[in-house]
């Protein structure tokens, strides 16, 4: 890699990246430029670089997530990066203190990059308030994910080579999910299309002005769509009188090959994972060799994952150890 | 190291070590081997090699087991994998399509190679058909669990010299006990003489099938023995009427200097650990110091694993970084 | 670094750290010396050094404690060793024979160093017994918690320049506090007056003996004190009449401004961690920017347990990999 690499060396203009709000197109299209050098490397045998060797990154996860955590475990060691992983259960009382010291005691141990998974909408963000390193978010609560909005835009990219003026369907449980509100306002951002089709229960009131036009009806959600996006059903977020019956919900939300039919012929079908089957996307639609795009967007979360690690990370004194 | 050492470079005729069924007399002796080279230097100082530098190791344990998890980690890290460890619960509901997913899911990260330890008979197996990386059985229900069944042949064959016309004795739960399977394929295969020693409830009709020779009085069937392994009560995988009592268990089955007496003078005692002291073994013969070879039987399982990622996992561009 | 470097390389006359009663002044000094040195590496961007490259660490948690497991692995990765992490729970029987077995077990793995964190006093000098390799206690029990008691003095004579002479009030929950013994321990060896300060249900009897003055009258015992170091309450190891109400304990043992005027104006305020705000110390009090020194503690933390892994490690054949 040559010293003077612009995709490497310029400065990014963001120290943490707490969701995709506040990323403009250029850095957006500079994230996935950089993810796109990754992914021929990561399938090779020999996966491992140096560009941050030395580098101290924890895993901050307040809520399991086994299949994110170890995305972001990947990308990390192969960047070279000492990787730390904390699993810790946020207690019921005195949240906010306690999530507070917890920052200053990680603070002290000098971490270079900190990437953080809360329950709670808005913690990772008062986290990064009091950190002096780069931090990620991974997740909190209905808020925003943001490293799931770039490998779904990765991925899109890839196979259709382009995300402006294409029509995307968001499909599901729009409201408790936060890989909704990070690829709204993404698509937005590059000039996409963005559409949410939900039952009204889980349709947010306001979706309208974050920029996606809603839909209560599947079919004409889909109509012409490029890419359809199925969401996870968030049972264990939804409260009472929320919670619809699964058979029902498949019924009219579910995807089948009878309402994937409206969209576009070579539409492409993504999820988040891990998937219901049967629930939210049926078996047959999940393994569409041509059109499901779902294995691709977990191969594209690890090279996002190592672009965005590298371009919030210092860089300076790379390579070699610290006592050389 | 030479670049031209057989050992190492010559293609294993295997994808996945998923049992010793399948193993040649030939395939167990390179690994055997093989696994020699490690034991001199896991006993030093620095341990840690870069032979497969760069390669991605994913430990995906749906069972607790600390110690079989520890092996395996501290055999890939000493071999310069970046080693990351997945502690998954099984869900009790759509077993086989999760699983599945999740096998789909790791895929896409490019691990080049997997270590699966399931509660399931055939989960592994089915998991290896979906992966493009090699697969290692780390212990599948009552199924295999050949790693254990290869550290103890190098157990065996560094005390005794040989493994060809020995006879063993194998002796406990034998229904449950995926270890004595692969055992009995891998001693059979290498030319020992195999029996196994059970109450009648914890003996599976067809073990003659298989290859051993079925006893019910332990003191006939250790007579002249050279070596006794004893099986860990699975307790936990019992079902009601199958569940002896401890103190009768101990008296019929558990392995004392009485009953030891019967087999040769210098007959090898071995156990898989974790020992239930007083239940399948007394305390004074676990801590035998001439005979007792439980504690090598763990140092030969981190070198018996080096062995099996070594020759397992892709070898081409060894040594440095990626970016070099 | 120097290859004559004496602080690196002198033999250390102890084998393992297993409490501070019996280190030497001399023993001390060099321990936090050599932490000095990691200080400043500490905040830089790459901070890893290659001293103990290719050794194995493993941490092996009777108890769960992120923040100091996440210490010494950060510790260890920062000086390049290989680091395990075993997570186990004590099972409630036969603990004894279970954590002789455990020893045996990793043992067999060549460890080169076992950090060490367990429930009861004792169990880690017991440890210790069956291992070739360095031992780290971690914290056992009420027994000793070693490197907290070295990071709280690295941190006094960052902060005060030296330890002799010094007024040091400990207070709160001494009798269950095993990071108060090892405090007292080290510093009556360094020459400070260590003064405790607790609830007679709370004070042991026969501190005096171990270098201690008790107070009951928490503003009798801050007198012109230069350091006050603050107890958490360990709530969950007290049983029935020990308990006291979390109000009245507050009022009389809790650190506010306006007790701490009883101590020297410009006394150190100190903490070990996680902190009960409003229980033993009020929230502005630990939040003075000026005197409480409590995430200094935990930065020198990492300092400190580089330094003690550096001299209780062996270091020949450093740098390189084993197959070079």
């Amino acid at each position: 890699m040559d010293h003077a690499d612009d995709a490497f060396d310029l400065p990014f203009p963001h120290r943490h990246l707490l969701g995709t709000q506040n990323l403009s197109r250029g850095d957006i299209e500079r994230i996935l430029d950089l993810s796109e050098r990754f992914i021929d490397q990561n399938r090779q045998a020999n996966k491992h670089r140096t560009d941050l060797y030395g580098r101290t990154q924890i895993n901050l996860f307040f809520e399991n997530s086994t299949r994110t955590l170890t995305s972001f475990e990947l990308a990390g060691k192969r960047l070279g990066i000492d990787v730390i992983n904390m699993n810790t259960e946020v207690s019921s009382t005195k949240k906010g203190e306690t999530l507070i010291d917890t920052a200053m005691t990680l603070n002290a141990m000098h971490p270079d990059v900190l990437v953080v998974r809360h329950p709670d909408s808005g913690a990772v963000d008062l986290l990064a308030q009091k950190m002096d390193c780069a931090v990620i978010n991974a997740g909190d609560g209905k808020h925003e994910h943001p490293t799931q909005a770039l490998l779904d835009a990765l991925t899109i990219r890839q196979r259709l080579k382009r995300l402006e003026g294409l029509t995307v369907a968001i499909c599901g449980d729009v409201a408790h999910s936060r890989v909704a509100r990070s690829n709204i306002h993404l698509l937005n951002t590059m000039g996409a299309h963005v559409r949410v089709i939900a039952p009204p229960t889980l349709l947010p009131t306001g979706i309208a002005r974050l920029g996606a036009t809603p839909f209560i009806d599947m079919r004409e959600g889909l109509k012409d769509a490029d890419v359809v996006m199925m969401l996870r059903l968030q049972r264990e977020r939804m409260t009472g009188s929320f919670l619809p019956s699964v058979r029902e919900y498949f019924h009219y939300y579910g995807l089948d090959h009878d309402k994937l039919a409206c969209a576009k012929p070579d539409a492409l079908i993504m999820h988040p994972g891990p998937m219901n089957r049967g629930v939210e996307i049926d078996t047959e639609v999940a393994d569409d060799i041509h059109r499901s795009v779902i294995r691709e967007q977990v191969e594209m979360g690890v090279a996002v994952r190592m672009a965005v690690l590298l371009l919030l990370t210092p860089k300076q004194g790379n390579g070699g150890p610290a006592n050389g």
